[in-house]
């Protein structure tokens, strides 16, 4: 196999995956996908990414010298059996590089699976907007193969090694998301508790004199836009407080990050996509309607 | 009683209770205090306050026209039941003002014992650096009788009204300590998870470069100072969760943040003060210290 693949699968398009495949694709890359029994923005994040639909798993395997698994964490370990699965049918082992935002215990189930049907296996944590959105997407990787991931520095993305310890690219992943949507979610508990209090107004008064900078970040930031990512970062935070304890540290705050991700996937904002989500809307008009889909009001906002 | 009180006790004079009986002293109130069963640190802040100490509670509750609580969360309704026995002894009834961090539900039991004893209550929730340390120290207070601590507006610290609700000074305090310590320990912990997988350094590198605002913040703000405080905090993140539960909102974060100061008083940072705090230690200095404290390791520094 060359160091640098020349055709890489991208499983599954999303907001991630179909950027990082138009990007290969740019670099020369034959990038291919399996939409079998996917959604019609699947189809058409594929399409805007110029990725090609091989129709099943198998030819999947058999054409590609990559796979590139950049799923919602919950599905991380379905889609590792349904490859591997693939890979033993078709007697065809491309490198598997599970992209997911998932802890180390769990990164280690499925280097077992893609392990045990015979393919090497890299862990890779993806940290950044999609290539093209931002400053620059970087895959933090790790583990004893991991040239292949290495050769496609500069394709779109930058590559960074940890190490060869398989876990290690996870493990950062979540340090990192554990600051981003911890902070988030974390402000979004406190404003909704200051709501309930009838305390909203005069807290951000309060903040506007003593915490300019971080309430600037949470009025002009992220946070009137989380609901459309809410439901997937469930499994995320989740997995977050999963690697925190596996080495001592409190779990809470991600076990809370969840909750409140559950909370946002409720309200009627949950629907919306990073294509259409509504700019325009303030903190000041989300929190109300964030703090009605708590889960002891009983109320419904549709 | 005159709408400004001219004698004021202070219980107890730490960092901010003595500061602010300086303040009020310097405003023209005669300020006293109870020293009897304090420590040595107790003496000096109030000596270093100008604070009167009148002997026990019962010479207190007769010659104060306002006591104020100022005390570690845990020992607010003790303080309050020690004070409203004396009262009730004395047949003295000084306007109580408990501006302790605790929520809503545990000032309302504090207003009930004192109420129980036939004075006149008033919560508050004091926000910013102690008098003469920071831009203004805000008094907000709330509750039906409120007319003499809003009489002391300028007198060393702002009084800010938020109406006639036993309740609402102490759930904005609440609020926004979720924010400041909440932030802290999150920050703490996902830095301590780093340490304990080895990618500290990677991290940070990571951070500096898309997270500079942030990192600049955990780098020269309070991250390796917090130990000073932190048993005194425990209390005060499980009185936040407190308030958040009783709205629905998720608690987590906060049981998380508590864990992170129990971490910490453990440390042999934890015995110092905001006097003597050693201001040349970094970051990179404290985590290492501060993860070989957390409960899984059985390792001691002292």
């Amino acid at each position: 196999m060359p160091h640098d693949p020349s055709t890489i699968a991208i499983l599954m398009p999303g907001d991630m995956g179909h950027a990082v495949g138009r990007a290969l694709g740019e670099h020369g890359h034959r990038v291919i996908t399996c939409l079998a029994g996917r959604s019609d923005r699947s189809r058409q994040l594929a399409a805007a990414g110029n990725i090609e639909d091989v129709g099943d798993l198998g030819r999947l395997v058999r054409e590609a010298d990559m796979v590139l698994s950049i799923l919602p964490p919950a599905s991380a370990i379905k889609l590792a059996t349904d490859v591997a699965n693939a890979m033993t049918a078709a007697a065809a082992r491309p490198v598997y590089v599970d992209c997911n935002a998932i802890a180390p215990e769990t990164v280690s189930v499925a280097a077992g699976i893609i392990g045990a049907a015979g393919a090497a296996f890299i862990d890779a944590g993806i940290i950044g907007l999609a290539p093209g959105k931002g400053t620059g997407t970087r895959f933090y990787i790790s583990g004893p193969d991991a040239a292949p991931m290495l050769a496609l520095d500069g394709h779109g993305f930058e590559v960074i090694g940890l190490g060869d310890q398989i876990g290690q690219a996870s493990a950062m992943k979540m340090c990192y998301a554990a600051l981003t949507k911890g902070t988030w979610t974390l402000q979004t508990a406190l404003l909704m508790a200051a709501e309930r209090h009838g305390l909203y107004d005069a807290l951000i008064e309060e903040f506007a004199f003593s915490q300019s900078a971080t309430l600037n970040a949470m009025q002009n930031g992220r946070l009137a836009r989380i609901p459309a990512d809410a439901a997937r970062w469930v499994g995320e935070m989740k997995e977050i407080a999963k690697t925190f304890r596996a080495v001592g540290v409190p779990g809470d705050f991600h076990d809370g990050a969840a909750e409140v991700f559950r909370t946002l996937a409720r309200t009627p904002f949950a629907t919306e996509t990073r294509e259409n989500w509504d700019e325009s809307r303030t903190l000041a008009d989300a929190i109300p309607v964030y703090a009605a889909h708590l889960d002891d009001t009983g109320e419904e906002q549709d």
